[in-house]
């Protein structure tokens, strides 16, 4: 027995199976995850596949990144290494490459796809390493796939949401409450934050809200805003102008809370995953990080959820998660089979908020607006509170709360509906013949809306002329479309044109034949 | 109503939302997959995603790829494209960029990620976009998690795996039956393949046959078999030889045949997914393509299954499913338990080969190999397979046999034991104490071989002095590890000492304390 030989290899023992490569830089980008690539020949005699990680060493630093295979990208005893590695570390020109052992949270996302619940430190060991980069977007999709095989139970979910939470900022508040709200989505026009904000906080509350972007409707909420002020800054920011006015609007990719949700998120939008087991600590992980304390969840029934007892069960689940996570928090269920407002679009949409703001505008986002603001007042203790948010929005407070929040966003508070300008390229759907009790048909409304240029072309959009369940004459106006050139406004016009955008007494009408 | 430009759009409809772009070619693969990469700005502005496609149009010529946007790879007004799009168009300078629509197959792993079962041509689309590389890493790994969701009904198992089979080359011989088997791994030394297909071509069967290489075993057949004789090439030669001999031993991955299969197993690798809900399909796709009728599957029970039942089930998995495919199917439960044969690590396991082809070597594996070839001797019609099984190895004729493969295969017949050389760095492991009723640690011994190098180091492994079950005295030797240098020897020797490599009427021995 050599016992001297293997104590000796013992500290060597890191080193035992390196290789020295020549490094090169490729045009890779990860998003974050630190990627290297090497021959095919060098993985073979080195035992490693795609997929497996090897550790980079040289001086005195070192780093573990994914391996990747290929014949044609780099030669034998070359080690090509992506963006996320190359653009954060200062590699020399040659490193030495060893085997290294793979993350632990491969082993528990195994485990959970094979349908067994994880244990509070398996979620934030992946969650964790979910946030450093150390696994790859093939691996993190089985962790959100296995949300499908075993819903998460109520435990696992209050671990995942905080284990989300803590992986980032947080803001905190010295007053209390801190209100915020969120609604599932799904309903075109339906602009209520920008209504419901400017209430609540010329009641004297504090309601700091971040909201998304479009990813696949025709607006979302920061599009909207930021025509008439600044939506990207930082959260110190946000939090500067929340304690300034008692409110803020702002794009939450731009504030970076709850970062690794964003992560998941990038997953589930190649399936358009919502909304599904990881929404509601998706979006509860978001409100805590924005400090919040009193939360109004919004739930449609329409497009995202097809019934009421979906939506009831929704609901619940956002109270229950809520409850865990420490929050005051209520669901409210509303109809969202038709759009809301005439407007959809961004600057379209931002004309109806600021009607309404302005004591005019179309009655139904009114309305919903007030009843939103009258729950969060409530909840805030308030004991009128819908006469409350009704009295705010008609006195024109809100709007003087409005003004307040667009200058402190670096917006223009005396700006006129001249400076929202809207497509110059427009078309008009006429009735050809009279028509009753019209119904929209919101997917197609909001599929015009996105063939005209919206949310990237801001003027872009579709103009109901009509409210839902209203009549309209033969050879009057229906719907106008609107765009920022010819072609967009066109291939607009044909969607339309081969998609009923409305029905009456549940039969489609086609006004064009 | 202006009808006449909505007329003309609809023919320029193509063209719409289009842009042009400067091409840049970026160093980055992805196994086939088609991916481009746009600025962020550039996304932004056109509505687009990463992950949505985009049509690149030039000339008379057009293709979609995948998006992806960075910040820093390429310039606003540049697009990207990676080695799988240059290497294989030839691009101009400049390309128009549309949006496009995502392929159906998205819809239906969405709708099967939810537990819906497919239908046949959904489950066809989807493997149709697989392997014409539609679909991204991500995607496709929504569709092997689905597998866990809800297990492929039968009816689902027989269209996955036939579309696999259809999109790739399947071998045809004029002979029957052709005969074929498989084991589901995870049993050390266990290299029955190279003792059953020579005996069973020496009754003069046809039995050309496939076989994988190591990924996270010590080594798989083709690794071994590589050692005396060429295992890569095309599907055409592997029929000749076949043909010639009755037999053929090739490395799957280069034959080329069930390609689909290969794109879903490197998705499973990750996480290490077997033996699971794809692998059944995997495994008879293969074989069809192969062109086989008759398949024997052996099912250890150890360390990919555990028990009975589970083996028991996985059996009539592979009999449904086999059955459904017209094969006729056997499958056989063998004990898994403890490594077979005394060589662990591609030139010792070949060395044990050979020598129970010549009459000597482990009692154990020359066992298993006869039992094997008797059951598929069996299945061909013969009346007393197990007798003829044993006389056709124990005659040399089987030998005689193996040694036509072998040169047809472009190896050398008359080689003998010292052209296979062993790690010349070795290290015995002896025992401190007599020791009765030896059981082997398969996994620990396993990783010791693959810590000494195996199978990448051909000479290295493993050698198991004393037969399961079997005594050894005080100061005699149990294993002797093999290396080619003597960092990874002591790597190998400092995981025997971590690990316990074997029991002793089931208690730890640390013959090292």
């Amino acid at each position: 027995m050599r016992k001297k030989d293997w104590t000796d290899s013992a500290v060597s023992q890191l080193y035992v199976g390196g290789k020295m490569f020549k490094t090169k830089k490729l045009d890779l980008e990860s998003g974050g995850t630190l990627l290297a690539v090497m021959n095919i020949a060098d993985c073979e005699s080195m035992n490693l596949n795609p997929s497996d990680r090897i550790r980079l060493s040289w001086d005195e630093d070192e780093i573990v990144v994914i391996l990747d295979s290929s014949k044609k990208l780099v030669n034998i005893g070359e080690i090509g290494v992506s963006e996320d590695v190359w653009g954060n570390f200062e590699l020399p020109d040659r490193v030495h490459v060893f085997p290294a052992r793979k993350p632990k949270s491969l082993a528990y996302i195994r485990k959970r796809l094979f349908g067994e619940p994880l244990k509070k430190n398996e979620i934030e060991t992946i969650v964790t390493d979910l946030i450093e980069n150390r696994l790859s977007s093939v691996e993190a999709t089985y962790f959100v796939a296995s949300a499908y095989v075993q819903r998460f139970s109520p435990e696992e979910e209050e671990t995942l949401t905080k284990a989300i939470i803590n992986q980032g900022k947080i803001l905190k508040f010295d007053r209390k409450p801190v209100l915020n709200k969120h609604c599932i989505g799904g309903v075109p026009g339906n602009r209520t934050t920008p209504i419901v904000i400017p209430i609540v906080a010329a009641a004297g509350y504090l309601i700091p809200k971040t909201s998304s972007r479009a990813i696949t409707s025709p607006a979302g909420t920061a599009d909207v805003i930021e025509i008439i002020m600044n939506v990207e800054m930082s959260a110190e920011e946000m939090k500067a102008i929340a304690e300034k006015t008692g409110a803020a609007m702002v794009w939450g990719g731009s504030v970076d809370l709850a970062p690794a949700d964003d992560k998941l998120l990038k997953i589930r939008y190649p399936l358009k995953l919502d909304p599904l087991p990881l929404l509601v600590a998706s979006v509860l992980a978001k409100k805590v990080a924005e400090g919040s304390d009193t939360v109004l969840i919004d739930v449609p029934i329409g497009r995202k959820v097809k019934t009421l007892d979906e939506a009831t069960k929704l609901g619940e689940r956002f109270i229950e998660l809520g409850k865990r996570l420490g929050l005051k928090i209520r669901s409210v269920i509303t109809d969202g089979s038709q759009p809301i407002g005439r407007g959809i679009g961004p600057s379209l949409e931002i004309r109806d908020v600021l009607e309404v703001l302005q004591g005019k505008g179309p009655e139904d986002l009114k309305e919903k607006s007030v009843i939103l603001a009258g729950h969060l007042l409530e909840m805030a203790g308030e004991k009128r509170p819908f006469k409350l948010a009704q009295e705010l929005l008609e006195s024109g407070k809100a709007w003087k709360k409005m003004k307040e929040i667009i200058e402190a966003q670096g917006g223009d508070p005396n700006l006129s509906m001249d400076d929202i300008p809207i497509g110059h390229f427009n078309w008009d759907y006429v009735a050809s013949a009279d028509i009753e009790h019209l119904v929209y048909n919101s997917n197609t409304v909001a599929q015009i809306a996105r063939e005209a240029g919206a949310p990237g072309v801001k003027g872009a959009g579709v103009y109901l002329h009509v409210p839902t369940g209203g009549s309209v004459g033969k050879g009057e106006k229906i719907i106008t479309i609107y765009a920022e050139d010819e072609t967009r406004l066109n291939c607009a016009i044909s969607f339309l044109k081969e998609n009923a955008p409305f029905m009456c007494k549940k039969t489609v009408i086609d006004q064009l034949v």
